[in-house]
């Protein structure tokens, strides 16, 4: 295995304010995101002559790859639609990274875009799906996500107080980003009091259910400073599968495919988690945040309650995590969160992330999980020098 | 633009017999078909070793990466699920071999699967996806298609029974093959007197509801003397869209997305339409071939009747289409269709397809649309000797 490392430079990224968009369809919230993205790349960009090919991630918006092309004006090009679970939007920034890297594209295009609030059976039906998913079990994402808190609680001690912690930061960040679906701080007494969804979450430990898209501008990273002075790289991306029967897993205090994903992008980088500057890790459910503290290696196995009792993934902390608010707070539409989360780290490693810049970020990394516990998880890491 | 000419190679390939598979499961196909291909893999592959990700195309089928992993016990590595609509089987393999191109990985999979029989609301589901599909007119696949069909026939005077000559011969190819799902021959005049489905499309004029899957293994160039001694090359690559929006278009008698792909596939390749030895061609409908030939670059626009009349597209002709009986006898099992294709490539190429075996098969072009009349079109060439 060789290495996409130093090879693909993003020069352009943009999001919309997440929420619950009633008011946007699909194409105005993907067209949002486009023209945002369009507008970050400093030195200009010719969308029609010079984006080559674009992926496209959504779970349930419209299916094929001309869906994108369409609205955006792009008719022509090659587009492929990536969907795979909550991790979609990621997958898809992956795979456009290995086409610029090949030299088949010097341009691409990586889009996500949810409409969750117009869907509201759509996770229903993604259940449904196959016999063998855990929801024959009546198993729902909060109970599944909440086997792994629980049997965390027991091997090693951790609290509800601990989850509701991250809750608590997740909030806060939240509250100083412009894109944030929730804008609002919660007390770890709310977080605790809150309505029990399925233990150990309570209604605050989980993720809302939110509309967003984000886009991201990748090139080969030759010709990334025709586009502007200050252009972000793709040093590694992993990629790592569980099976979807929960049965079959051997743990449920790691997530298999987190650590799987993450040592292919440290091995690709050259790098390791003392390396990372911070991170935008997925907390579908606080319980899921503090797990991949030590799946990342951020901390040892055991010690996620002690990493945030400490304070070092609050910005200024010793290593920031979600920056953004996270899925907690930023919001979590599903297959656009893993491209939102990239455009995050775009923010911050060229110090355009506002009151919630984290001071000297120049290595993040990225993290995102899906499917059931999780099925998949990717991970990319992303520098604002050549290494 | 570069290209990925040269640098990728596939060594095993393999498929299942095509047909109304009520007895199997989705999970039953995928595994036949993966054990075909890793059986067709001459020097032998030890896969959970060797095969570092897969590419995963479905429609219907579960729908995370996941599920390709865990039947075919392939567990921990990436695997990224590609959908775009009847093209699903193309795309998937298309960015397989990106990967590969790039030296991310030294040997992937690709794997289509459809089982869609069990699914008979499937194609409905898609429909009512978004609104300006053009299903809101009530416009269904063989009306969409047989739009293109009548406008060719006032445009150029071709005639109903061009396109029943081209199911004829479909047909008659279907009966050379193991894996066809249609295994009878038809006449002309049985299919200008079949059952009017869509004008001028009769029953026999439309491919059949079919589940299949089919599966190959790809690796770099440099490596593929270590799998097989008749390894077949990647040569050229290309996809186009059009807008779904089937008012949007501005020719009908010409598939703008096929023109685009074939066109990109021919430039990275270094090859015209003069080279091609023989094609597997998208014929949902028979008029959708006969237009391909055309947009295809196999004849003049117009003269696609003209082409069927002379018997070019026959085995034994001067370029023979689809010898494995095409979507028409063979199949359209949607997500696996483009990779069926591919398969049918690698066997011709490796003169190993038997009964319908095309003398002196040495570059084959492999063409795959998907959506309404069509918005995406994936063109792949494949050569048994580097070029």
């Amino acid at each position: 295995m060789t290495t996409i490392r130093n090879k693909v430079a993003v020069v352009g990224a943009g999001m919309i304010k997440f929420g619950e968009l009633y008011d946007k369809s699909f194409e105005d919230m993907m067209s949002e995101a486009y023209m945002s993205c369009l507008k970050s790349v400093d030195k200009g960009i010719d969308p029609r002559k010079e984006i080559q090919a674009a992926w496209y991630g959504t779970i349930y918006g419209p299916r094929t790859g001309s869906a994108l092309a369409e609205p955006l004006g792009l008719l022509g090009i090659p587009v492929t639609r990536i969907e795979n679970a909550c991790a979609t939007g990621s997958d898809t920034f992956r795979n456009a990274c290995f086409a610029v890297a090949a030299g088949v594209y010097d341009v691409a295009l990586a889009v996500g875009c949810e409409k969750m609030n117009d869907n509201p059976g759509g996770l229903i039906e993604v259940a449904k799906q196959r016999p063998q998913l855990f929801w024959q079990y009546a198993i729902t994402m909060p109970s599944a996500f909440g086997l792994y808190a629980s049997r965390h609680m027991h091997e090693f001690g951790t609290k509800r107080e601990h989850f509701a912690k991250i809750a608590v930061k997740n909030h806060h960040h939240g509250t100083l980003n412009p894109y944030s679906h929730f804008k609002f701080e919660v007390t770890v007494e709310q977080v605790l009091k809150a309505p029990l969804v399925a233990w150990p979450f309570g209604l605050l430990d989980c993720c809302p259910v939110t509309d967003g898209a984000a886009a991201l501008i990748i090139c080969r990273t030759d010709s990334a400073k025709k586009y502007t002075d200050s252009p972000v790289y793709v040093q590694g991306s992993g990629f790592g599968t569980n099976p979807a029967n929960i049965n079959m897993r051997e743990s449920f205090t790691t997530m298999a495919p987190t650590v799987e994903a993450s040592q292919q992008a440290y091995k690709m980088a050259g790098l390791g988690p003392e390396d990372i500057n911070f991170a935008e890790v997925h907390d579908c459910f606080t319980g899921t945040e503090l797990i991949a503290y030590e799946d990342l290696g951020f901390c040892k196995k055991g010690e996620g309650g002690k990493f945030i009792d400490e304070g070092n993934p609050y910005i200024g902390g010793s290593k920031p995590i979600n920056p953004s608010g996270g899925l907690k707070s930023h919001g979590h539409p599903v297959g656009a969160t893993g491209a939102a989360q990239l455009v995050e780290l775009f923010l911050q490693l060229r110090n355009e992330a506002g009151s919630r810049q984290v001071q000297g970020a120049e290595i993040g990394l990225q993290h995102n999980i899906g499917g059931s516990g999780p099925q998949v998880s990717c991970v990319h890491i992303l520098t604002n020098k050549l290494l």
